[in-house]
């Protein structure tokens, strides 16, 4: 049985000018591994309505998932929840559920509920909100498609709140070894055992270290015992030079 | 007259994974963004040869540029080379000149040009090479696709040889301003002063220091006089609170 698979969609201009470095792939890139989705595609998109729907409709209807990050503020240039509604034709408008969470947090701190903070409280109908208890906005999932904010911690809060409830499979596993040879050297005995496995992805990352080539050798699959086994073809290849 | 638009394919199972922490995009888009070529899309997909392939076809074709990192050594895994002249429908083999660079290299070092370094001189037929001041393995230009290495420091000096080739358009230019006040509450004025500066693009990024919520503003265009007005604007609604 295979496992789910998915794609993650990041949503912003300050990405695609350089000036944020994107760390939220990379985040949810680990948890996904550990329960066991496969992430097949990460996609970095601009604040443009168009290109979200698009980008939207084509990630969702080819993966199980699709996990979005960013463009859910208050502000002008947050039009995600606007994107993800007209991409799944569901309108949007504040809802009611969304809207009492808001009211009550901002009561609660004395701080006006603005027509800038409803905005906030826009969902689509059909969707199911996602809690976020760093900031209280609700992400939401509509279909396949979790929508989450783009702040890393809130990210990070809203990602707790939506995995426990998707079903993962097997877990993809790895194993590496660090060995102070040069690529070209473990190429050739590396990709013969990668065709004895053909069940695990083996992976080599070069380095460099004091002028030294090295390389990591990283050994994936969902088997652990396949996995072990594969680790002691390669230590008796290559052995430990750590 | 408009900017070129570029496109950014990272190929690595390392990076979905969330093994590695992807950086050459983020270096990438803040150099195109100096020599105005417009980054439209980050895209990042696993070693796989269909999948490759039909990125590359997707992104060359929707933009004046693509740009791609990963798979390009001597491993087995490294398939990027033959997936790229499969999507441009070019042949591919161990090409002469790049023989040639990589068997002085070697041969300078007292090391064997074995099969798997051979392997790195697969080049398309018709395509350019990029100069790899580092470790000589050249990247390569078909079409519109430069294609370049995923190892971080030979990422920069083919992006280094790559640029001056390339014809950019008015950089993109941006100022920016640090509000000691919630994204909540300058929603509104920023909307309002972004819809009269039509040709500018604000973003608004929230942050919080020590508990207190503040918002990072930042205006970009390509119009230096245009960005100065409306930063005066900016100035005159939230006052300089850094």
């Amino acid at each position: 049985m295979s496992n789910p698979r998915a794609a993650i969609l990041i949503i912003g201009d300050e990405i695609l000018s350089g000036r944020t470095r994107e760390g939220n792939a990379w985040y949810l890139a680990g948890e996904l591994t550990r329960i066991g989705i496969d992430l097949q595609e990460i996609r970095v998109v601009g604040d443009d309505h168009a290109t979200i729907r698009g980008a939207v409709q084509a990630l969702s209807g080819a993966h199980d998932h699709l996990f979005t990050s960013g463009g859910i503020g208050p502000t002008h240039d947050d039009i995600t929840a606007d994107a993800v509604a007209d991409a799944f034709g569901a309108p949007i408008s504040v809802r009611d559920d969304a809207r009492a969470l808001l009211a009550a947090h901002y009561a609660a701190r004395g701080v006006e509920f603005n027509e800038a903070r409803q905005r906030m409280a826009r969902i689509p109908d059909g969707a199911t909100l996602i809690d976020n208890p760093v900031s209280v906005a609700p992400g939401f999932t509509i279909g396949n498609c979790h929508v989450m904010a783009g702040v890393p911690n809130v990210f990070q809060a809203m990602v707790a709140s939506v995995l426990p409830t998707l079903t993962g499979g097997a877990p993809l596993l790895s194993q590496s070894l660090r060995v102070q040879m040069p690529e070209g050297v473990v190429a050739a005995p590396l990709g013969a055992l990668a065709a004895e496995y053909p069940d695990l992805s083996m992976g080599s990352y070069p380095y460099s270290q004091d002028g030294v080539p090295g390389t990591n050798l990283v050994v994936r699959g969902q088997d652990a015992a396949r996995i072990d086994a594969a680790m002691t073809r390669l230590h008796a290849l290559f052995g430990a030079t750590a």
